[in-house]
Formats: structure tokens, sequence, C-alpha cells
């Protein structure tokens, strides 16, 4: 067999071949998260008339100089504007329009002076005790947004302010990219499903699970296609029905030599497949297969939940960003956070070791806990909170070095 | 009328009085980032037998003592165990059974000798050139968790590794607290569905997507109760609608300082209604009322945009999540970066200001860019990708400072 051991970077640099899968026309109002496959261009000046951004008197700005506590100015009250309505008339010299936020400036006024500086005289006058500069207090057409702006490139991930964005502007319906459909396969002759009492030998299936809402995490659709035995025609059939139903289809399992061997024939005995890498030499998670059949990625995952997971936070979160379209500027969308080793790690050279680690926070540090364990157990993740990364070219860290920690998603800045 | 400023503490505090809303039991297929309402004591050992984490040999360790490459062990093959089996035979002194990753142990061996530290010699025997220890490359019953250990606390977010450990345990269906629901309304005269064309002195409603997609976000389930004119008894009605759906209550708009007072009036026709604060020492969002109408917590958000999701970032946030039932152990779950100034800002004192920045990562370090501009403006959010707090006895930063940044929760590590 031909070994195709490839590297991390080797390993996020063919995952660029693979493209979004195609677009969707949705409502604003479920498009959170959503990426953009269309620009979005300003139609109109945001807003697009001269508002006041605050309750006052709308009055023209050269008719309050000079004025001051001591030396007030004193205009004439001229009515007021009524809010969502077009003012009723315009604002003459020495004169002055209620006004309140958000109100249509009306015509004669550039400036809008706070209630907090005038004093009501009587019905007729008010006393201006500060000077306002002109556009003072009011918002012009385009502050926001002027037309013909870029406003979102494609690519861009919607976040609420952004749906906001877009309702002001009057956009009702987006061109977006539909959301990367996973198929998920979890093999094995020892996995049963979770509503079955295993027999001995037999464990519950825990990869469908977890990675399914891995998926679900990142805003891919996962399809779970259920359990497989180790058996060459099944695996063939199942991978051929997702493939079918889906953009990228995952195989968990067979830790062993003999099931590895077995998925990558199965693999092999599609017509347009295309063997990509076989190993990666990262720890945990060597033992990963990736393959390209027709357009699209298959991967075999370790069947250790452990490995699978690191494999998962390394390579399938940003190959799911691309697949979503994102705009990846960086192979890597993880948050990271500095903390500092509570003990030595050593790793072996040439491989890329990502240890598990356990965070506390104290007096506002943050201190990262290695947990060392077999990558079979899935307490080892279930106490994690992220992974650090030792570099193949890195002996380890030392206790109380500071290092870089990549935060599984979940992670919340309050520990 | 009784003026109650509050500081962004009491605000918090105020807000610790409220509590999730009911449980329900749900798939744990369905339960990424739900929170658990009970406990989770694990009613098995995981793995309940001895499994191999490595494909090799099962043997007893002490027939490999003194092995090397030069001086090998020879032991008797005697089968081998399939996977998702019990072992048909135990291993005798002397003897080897052949057996895979995740394969149960036999009786009579103690460890697993790794495939290639063995060589067959026929078919019978292999020759053994490394000694293993007692236990190597076994997982023993309980290695990942022993029954009757504590494994999630009532609290706890599910995470996808959290979800997989469930299915390992045979755990089909959890009991977590409701999603909570959010009634939204959104005020003012002047505002007007996206639908329609605005006329003059109409601008379009922009917080209730604003404010929805905020929800969904945390996990919360908006509902969007629609416009309401600012008139005392539509108000009142739809409050009173949409308490009766909702677990709270917001409303934004009425940022003049009519439109407040309307809207405490309207709060206060309620018999059983607290008034726990009219107005918050924080800028922007100052204008913002909260009140408690039998247990349900209210909001009267401010009409600009950028001020309400201020409001929302600082102190919704960490609402929903109490609502939601997590454990929030200090009153902020947000991710913090450290970054470097771009330019002096100033602060006013006595009240804590937030100041929107825009990230820029160079060299690996970040830079934040203050962005100024009226919170009137939907621009300064968009821009944004997250908050710097300036409190209210601090005059502001300096051009150089590092400062952390509040980020908004869609903010990834790649810029």
């Amino acid at each position: 067999m031909f070994f195709k051991v490839k590297t991390s970077e080797e390993v996020l640099e063919i995952l660029k071949g693979f493209s979004p899968v195609g677009e969707e026309t949705i409502f604003i109002g479920e498009a959170l998260n959503r990426v953009l496959s269309m620009e979005i261009v300003s139609r109109e000046d945001l807003p697009y008339f001269h508002r006041s951004s605050m309750d006052g008197y709308a009055v023209r700005a050269k008719d309050t100089f000079g004025a001051s506590e001591t030396l007030p100015a004193f205009l004439e009250l001229d009515g007021e504007v009524i809010m969502g309505r077009a003012p009723s008339g315009a604002v003459s010299p020495g004169k002055a329009i209620r006004i309140s936020t958000g109100g249509m400036m009306p015509d004669g006024a550039d400036a809008v002076i706070m209630l907090e500086y005038c004093h009501s005289l009587d019905d007729k006058t008010i006393e201006v005790t500060r000077v306002v500069s002109p556009l003072e207090n009011v918002i012009s057409p385009g502050d926001d947004f002027k037309k013909g702006t870029l406003i979102f490139g494609k690519g861009c991930v919607l976040r609420p302010q952004d749906l906001g964005l877009l309702a002001g502007l009057g956009i009702e319906n987006i061109t977006v990219f539909k959301r990367p459909k996973v198929a998920i396969i979890s093999t094995g002759d020892e996995i049963v499903p979770i509503s079955q009492m295993p027999e001995s030998g037999q464990v519950r299936d825990i990869n469908s699970y977890t990675l399914s809402a891995f998926c679900s995490q990142l805003g891919a659709v996962p399809v779970n296609m259920g359990l497989c035995r180790d058996n060459f025609s099944e695996l063939g059939e199942m991978v051929a029905g997702g493939l079918e139903i889906s953009d990228t289809l995952w195989i968990s399992g067979g830790s062993s030599v003999g099931a590895r061997d077995m998925t990558v024939k199965v693999l092999e005995s599609f017509d347009d497949m295309e063997l990509l890498a076989h190993g990666i030499s990262i720890s945990p998670g060597k033992p990963t297969i990736i393959a390209r059949i027709g357009n699209k990625a298959v991967f075999g995952l370790p069947g250790h939940v452990a490995s699978a997971m690191v494999i998962a936070e390394v390579f399938l979160n940003p190959f799911l960003a691309r697949l979503s379209g994102e705009t990846v500027s960086s192979d890597d969308n993880h948050y990271y956070l500095k903390a500092k080793l509570e003990r030595n790690v050593e790793s072996a050279s040439g491989r890329d070791d990502y240890i598990r680690v356990k965070l506390d926070k104290r007096d506002g540090r943050y201190f990262a806990d290695p947990i060392f364990g077999k990558s079979g157990l899935i307490s080892t993740l279930v106490e994690a909170h992220g992974l650090v990364k030792i570099d193949r070219n890195t002996e380890g860290f030392y206790k109380g070095q500071v290092v870089d920690v990549m935060l599984f998603k979940s992670f919340k800045g309050a520990l």
C-alpha cells in the first residue's frame, strides 16, 4: 500500500481544495450565523433624512452664538415635530421647534439644543444658555451608510447587529451559502446502539453523538447514517448512500489496523476516488484517512473519541468553515487564551502533539493543567476546556511556561 | 417620579433575583448547549470490562519479563479475540491471544504487547522483543468513570463530548431547563415594518431583528410581538399579552423622555409591578428601565440600537444565562482578549463607558481601534468586534495601553 502520512500543514492545504456547496435565499429573520454568498450594497442613504439624536429644540446654530448662563439667548417657540411625520413648518431666524430623539429635522434648522440647556419662560419663549455648533445633535443622511457603499462582502458571517442593519435598509431576503450536510457513519463490530444493553465485549455508540453535535455547533447539518459493521459490502453501500445525500462523509471507527485497512479498501472501490492522506503526523489522531470521491471529502476518523475530536477541532472545524463559505483569513478560527502550564509536558518529535488541558482561573490569571490519559478515554475530553499544541519541532513545555490554549467552542470566559 | 439610577454592579445583583423557568425531558441527540437540571451519576463502570487500547497480543506481563531485541521471549499463539464478543478462551502461561484495539481482554491476560514488538515465527509462535508491565495498553473497568461518580452537576451546559459520554453510559433522555422565552416589543410612532417603504420621518424596525437574533444566539427563544405605537393602552395590552406567553419581556424604543415616561406609566399600571431600576450609570444605555411584574423581569431598552445592544451584552447576556439555569460562577461569561489601544479614549466620571472597538491583528498581536460615533448609528456596531469598558472611576485609556476587549459572541480568533 502507498502510504501518505501528511503533516498538519499539508492537510490544511489539502482541505482548501473543497468549496461551498450551493446557495439559497432566506429571510433575514432566519439568517443568524449564516454566511452571505452575495455582496450587500446600500441602496439608499441610512438614515435618509436629518434626524435629531437628542430631546431638545431644532434651531439655527447661529441663533445661539454667544449664548451662556449669564447671557442667554431667547428664541420663539414655534410648534413641535411629531414623531414619524414630516415637520409641519420650517425654523425661521430667532425661532425654535420642539423635537424628540429620532425626530425629523425641520427645514431651516441645522442643530438641536438639548432640553437641559433650555428653560421655558412662557408658552412662546425659551431661554438658551449654551451655544450649539452646526450639525450638533443631528444625524445627517448617510451618516450610517451612504447609498452605494459596500456593506458586507461575500463570506461574511451574519451577527445580530448585521441583521439589524439589513432590516434598517429594508433588505428582507438575502442569498446565503447552504449549510453543509455531513453524513456520519459509526463503524465497528463491537458498537451497539445506545438503546441496547451491551453484551460482553460490546460498547455503546459514542462517536455518532459527539460528531453530530460537533457539526451542529459549527452550523453544519449532521445526517446520522447509523451503525455499520466491519463488513466490506455493508460499508460500501453505506458510503455510497451517504455520499448521495451529503456534502462530506465522515466514517468513525476502525481503530484497529484491520478495520482501517478495510475502510481504505472500501473507498478505493469507488471509481473517482483519490486518497489524499493516509495518516497525519499528529497525536492523538494519527490513523486518519482523507479521500476525495468526486468533489466530496471523505474522512476516516479514529474510533477513539478523543482522537476523533482532536482531528475534528484541528481540521474539520476550518474545513466546515470553508464548506460553509466563510471568508477564512487564517487556517484557524478558534479562540485562544494564554495560560500558565501547571506541569511539564513532553512530546515525541516528528509529530504535533495536542494535549488536552483543564483550565482554572486564579487571581485573574488562567492556569492550564494537562490531562494525561489514553485517547480511548472520553473522560479526558469531558474534563478538558481546550487543547495545547506542541509543535513537532518542540520537545515539550515546562511547568510555569505560558502557552496558547485552543478553546473548545463552548468554553465561556467564566470558570 | 422616584428616580432609581443604578450602577452596573447593582443591576447585576438585581438580576440575580430571577430564576430558571421550568424543566423538560429531551433526547440527548437534541441536547447540544442545553443546561442540565439534574445531576448525572454514572450507573455503571465505564468501560465495564478490560479493553485493549492497542492492536497486539493479550499476554501475561510476567511472560515478557527480560525480553529484549537480543534476548526475545517466545510465546505460543492461541487464537484471536473477535471484536464485540467475549473471548473464547483464557491466556495460559506462555501463551498469547491476538487482540485488536477495543477488544475485550481474555481471562489470564493482564497486558497487551503491541504488534510492533512481535514477530510471527510460524502459525503458532511469536517472538516478543520488549517487556510489558501489568495493565500496559489495557483500559480497566471504571478507568473513564466509576459507577456512582457524579459526572455532571445541575447547571452544566452540554458540549459535544458531554453528549458522547451520556451516550456511552446509555443515558438517552435527560432533564434540562427550558429555554427562556423572550417577548420583544418594538415601540415608536416613527417605526414601520421592514416590508414597508418609510415615509418622511419614518424609519424601519431594526431592534426587533437585532434583539431576536441576540436571544437566539444565547439559546433563548425570541417571540417577536411586533411594533407598538407610543400609545398607553396599546402598549399596555401588548405588555399584558407578552407577559402571558414569555418568561421575560423586552420593550425597545422610547428614546425620547416622553416615550420613556409612558413606558414607565404603562408598567406601573400593573398591580404587582416593582420598579427595580430607572436609569443605569452606563454609557451608552443610560435610559434603561428594569421592572419586575409578578416573577418576570421587564426591560425598557433604549431605542438606539447601539445603546440597546450594549445593555444586552452587559446585562441581558448574564441574565439569560441565569434564566437558562447555567451555573454562572461570575457575572460575566464573555470571552476577553487583550489588545493595544490605537487611540486615546476619554470617559466622563460617574458612569461606566463602553467603547465599541474594531480589532486588527498584526504580527500576532491584537490592536483595538475605538469607534466613535453617536449611539443612534448602527454602523458603529457593525464595524465593531467588541467592547472596552472604562470603569466610572477611570478617566480613560491612553493610546498604546493594553485593555481587555469583551468580544461579541460571533467573533472568531481569525481576523
